[in-house]
């Protein structure tokens, strides 16, 4: 299973259908940049470092099905592409090794530009799979047999080329036979950890529990989570981190309870421009994705595990006060008319 | 529209089903403790209030309707009643109620016994309206005009007779024209706060916002967020508060931020036979709520304000560490091939 690579026969952009996961596996072919934008957009292929390669092949397929597209074009299909989703960095980035890739090589013939493109466009896939292998290389010694892990969204192959960010020192070590337990958010509203995450686990044979996100506190204050590995979208210039909404909360929550909590990333989606975090545009999308978007058949893969306690238990000192019928109470109590 | 109340004339416990929430307004006439418990078992009467009223009215129309009901019976009964749902303690402490009434006429003539037990069930129930304004008095001046209220899960008027207990200041500030904005967590995986909260705020004409549960940490970090309330349903001795799972990470999240956090609860919810929050059982519930309870229509009521941000930004403090492709990296960055 690829998320998404070239066919040349076809001369299309050849992408796996995440909409579709985890029901049905169903791959799509774009074959012009509007097909691809629309891709994108509607979250058909997400995740920063897919994104950017679908953009680059995008562009790719655009100059190679079109007649002819000249210097002014060029530029504007690069900004229409980049308009489909504004937060992650990895989107300028690759369309920006494209248009390197298109002055250095315009004046030439329009084979040899295509040829220069489809260059640029495989060695932005071929690299960011190596990167993501040294990624998990090196996060590989944060893991020891019998870890649980806990991450959110999804930064997995589905999210990349290979492997993923978040999810690449996971499958490393699970290729070197290290028993780990991975909790998944299942991160609402689009559910990406369940349909994504807990799907690509559990087709690799990695053990995977699913859980709502309000439910990160609970499975920390037992003891089940040993280390967070996110991945991110754009890291300003003093480490301010954009990524799935939830991230922020699940790394206050790994702070309270001591958990090291990990940003898996590419060097391609730090942000110099960015100084700090305000600095990052933050997407807002349609309120029918919380309001409405209710799917009609199961929204995990068939026979994942689930945590699903139905309560949680505040600890005392995160509680300013108890609103009583006897007024505004602290604790302890002595008894039920206390106070 | 009225949570549940009795029938009289046709003998039976009426209860709003709040699993047709917010899409159809849908009473249940149960005329015998299986009805009851059924219905507190799937959630179609919830909220710690509001169950033990439900239970408590059960029993009197248990009574009313069985040809007899013998001391053993009646014990039997009370037991079965209580196992419908474990974690709430106002469950046991109504039927410790009623048990009291009824072991204090039970050698009195049937029609005495039957109206001993409707007098303690009423009385139970307009009890619970009344600790609910005293609340919503209680908590009332911690409220100031145009504050941000948070709130998770469903403690309104439909986890109560009226009122509720988290909401109850906000309807009370409402009723004195007070101007309040309230984010209510769509509280997975049942959605009591998209189908409940939302609901009867937006009935009630209080400006409410529904969020996903991983959006709290970014409404607050907004400067929205004035005030936590959420209530509880069931508080050991110490403090540690059982309440719907996601509520141990809100709690969390405020005192990051510095907001105050409380709980509005009733003093039947103090459990003084809990020491600390490890005393208390956590109902786990059916996989099935997160991997497959999929609606086939809107969660959240008709032009509900919504606010989806898809990404959030995690401050650079949270975070211990950067994993790339040139190792685990420490900001701020100097470059992109920084370290």
């Amino acid at each position: 299973m690829q998320t998404l690579n070239l066919d040349h026969d076809k001369n299309a952009v050849v992408i796996l259908d995440q909409t579709q996961l985890p029901q049905k596996i169903k791959y799509l072919h774009l074959t012009d940049i509007n097909q691809v934008w629309t891709a994108i957009r509607e979250l058909k292929v997400r995740g920063a470092p897919a994104i950017g390669v679908a953009a680059a092949m995008g562009l790719y397929i655009e100059m190679k099905n079109r007649a002819t597209m000249e210097g002014l074009e060029f530029e504007a299909a690069c900004k229409y592409l980049s308009s489909s989703r504004p937060t992650a960095v990895n989107l300028d980035w690759a369309l920006t090794e494209m248009t390197k890739a298109y002055e250095a090589n315009k004046n030439k013939s329009r084979p040899e530009i295509i040829s220069a493109l489809r260059n640029a466009a495989e060695k932005i896939a071929s690299d960011d799979s190596d990167i993501c292998r040294s990624i998990g290389l090196h996060g590989l010694p944060l893991l020891k047999d019998g870890m649980g892990i806990l991450t959110h969204c999804n930064a997995g192959a589905l999210a990349a080329t290979k492997y993923g960010t978040a999810l690449a020192p996971i499958y490393i070590a699970h290729e070197q036979d290290l028993n780990l337990r991975v909790y998944a958010d299942e991160t609402r509203p689009v559910l990406q950890g369940a349909r994504l995450t807990a799907f690509e686990l559990n087709q690799a044979g990695v053990d995977v529990t699913l859980i709502c996100d309000n439910m990160a506190a609970t499975v920390m204050s037992k003891g089940l989570v040993d280390i967070v590995f996110v991945g991110c979208d754009r890291v300003a210039a003093n480490g301010d981190t954009a990524n799935k909404i939830g991230t922020h909360g699940v790394a206050i929550l790994a702070k309270h309870f001591g958990i090291p909590f990990y940003v898996c990333a590419p060097l391609s989606t730090i942000d110099m421009s960015s100084a700090t975090g305000s600095d990052i545009i933050i997407e807002e999308r349609d309120p029918a994705e919380i309001t409405d978007l209710w799917y009609h058949e199961p929204m995990a893969p068939a026979g994942v595990k689930v945590f699903n306690p139905a309560f949680d238990v505040t600890p005392t000192e995160l509680i300013t006060g108890f609103i009583t019928e006897n007024g505004i109470l602290q604790p302890p109590f002595k008894s039920h008319k206390t106070a």
